[in-house]
């Protein structure tokens, strides 16, 4: 039961996690896993520059889970939850068939009508994405081709340990400087492809301005293709009008200029050669095989 | 992006239902499960006496699941979501690691503070429930002891279509009748543990008054382990002062005086001889085998 602020609208998000699509058991700590299930639903928050306020979780898990998974779990997600004033308010718990299965649920509030929406997206804005991309599709295309080799967490925090937006997102939305916003969970193209498909509206992105995500030691760029198109990196997509100046960094965060929205209904990507190539949303596999 | 009325509490469920646990493809019309997995939020919005106003569903389907069974779940869920007056707002859908994963989430409302919980019930309360018991269950045992043939789903209307008792909720919410409340979703003996752990007492039931689900034709009581264990008959199960006169009609559905609350912290059964027996919350163990 919530009380929530009065000349507020509700957001609610649900987002699955799910043993063997977004996890591995054998591959991520408990604790990550937990963390992670929370900042999709916060993500999707901040992605509407909201305030997340409380959470509830539906787990169903395999009759013959350690308690200590379970534990560890919860303590990944209620540390989470405690850095961003988030109340674990409520669930449900099944027996899983297969597998161990979470939804988080978010609930958060944001100043009647000010929610930034996906619609929003006008020929002429600039496009922008915080942060750097692809980090997180690193770290699981180093789990598929070295499947022996342990990886170490703090070379891939975004994978292990991403932070959602929720600054960002809330600065964005009152100075009233995003136009659209959409969190990258799905790939930048796939997500991009969600803007554009809801505010009637194509795309051209700068190939060489996008932010590949560096890691490793010593740090490397991830390649094209993973910032292109790998997901939950949880970094901020939004748009802005041409004439609005927006700062390079906002709330701690780098900023990127990637982009403009075009009137075509196509998304296109510039090479540095002048070429251009159809983006098309490849989506994110996940652990698929 | 809800906005909800002022001066009222928001009520957030969240429930799963899921393939193998609690349906089975190949017994329930994808209807059924689309109508069953709605039912299971409404239901608890109804036990809080709240009103509901919005779900959101995420589901996790099998890739090659046939686009027809998605679209007739759809279809049974939507038709009752009508019924009540409630939006569809949104949801998640992920690709399913194994078999189908939907969990519902219902948003509700109910007057600042009127919300009727499971901790309000005191030593001398009566004890009641709606309906009858055991109907469900017995759809299931059905199925287990007779798998080949195909159960007639007028038969079993608790189990393929069960409605959720919002309007007797909403009544006993707004004539203060109901001190302590919940749904009948765990079969009768869990439910009202959950009820007398929450309120930190006991309870005694007069095992013939338990009401046991007629089914079949002729029509046939159930047993009554199975009105006293079997779940997701969704009946609501609640406590009032003695003072209080209950109606044995509210809504259009029958209220049964089933027992009291006690000082103890013991669960008992009072059997027609006199004699006694604690009543262990033998849980609901839906298709496990």
């Amino acid at each position: 039961m919530l009380r929530l602020p009065t000349g507020h609208d509700s957001l609610v998000t649900t987002d699955f996690t799910l043993e063997g699509i977004h996890f591995r058991r054998e591959r991520h700590p408990p604790e990550s896993v937990g963390h992670r299930c929370l900042t999709r639903g916060l993500s999707d928050i901040a992605a509407m520059g909201g305030k997340p306020v409380a959470a509830f979780l539906s787990l169903a898990l395999p009759h013959d889970l350690a308690q200590a998974w379970v534990r560890r779990f919860a303590r990944g997600l209620i540390a989470l939850a405690e850095k961003y004033g988030v109340t674990l308010a409520g669930g449900d718990t099944a027996e899983s068939p297969s597998g161990i299965l979470a939804d988080i649920i978010v609930v958060g509030t944001v100043p009647e009508g000010k929610a930034i929406l996906r619609s929003g997206a006008q020929p002429g804005d600039r496009i922008y994405v915080s942060g750097e991309l692809g980090g997180s599709a690193a770290a699981i295309m180093q789990m598929r081709t070295r499947p022996k080799k342990k990886l170490n967490q703090q070379d891939y925090p975004r994978h292990f340990y991403p932070q959602p937006r929720i600054a960002l997102g809330r600065i964005l939305r009152e100075r009233c400087w995003a136009t659209a916003m959409i969190d990258t969970s799905d790939g930048l193209s796939t997500d991009l492809a969600h803007i554009c498909e809801e505010s009637r509206v194509g795309a051209e992105l700068d190939s060489e301005r996008i932010p590949c995500a560096r890691i490793g030691k010593p740090p490397r760029e991830v390649d094209l293709d993973l910032a292109l198109h790998g997901g939950e990196d949880y970094e901020l997509l939004f748009t802005a009008r041409p004439s609005q100046r927006i700062p390079s960094q906002i709330a701690g965060v780098t900023v990127t200029s990637i982009g403009r929205i075009t009137r075509s209904k196509k998304i296109l990507l510039l090479k540095a050669s002048g070429a251009t190539q159809p983006l098309a949303p490849r989506g994110w596999e996940h652990f698929r095989k």
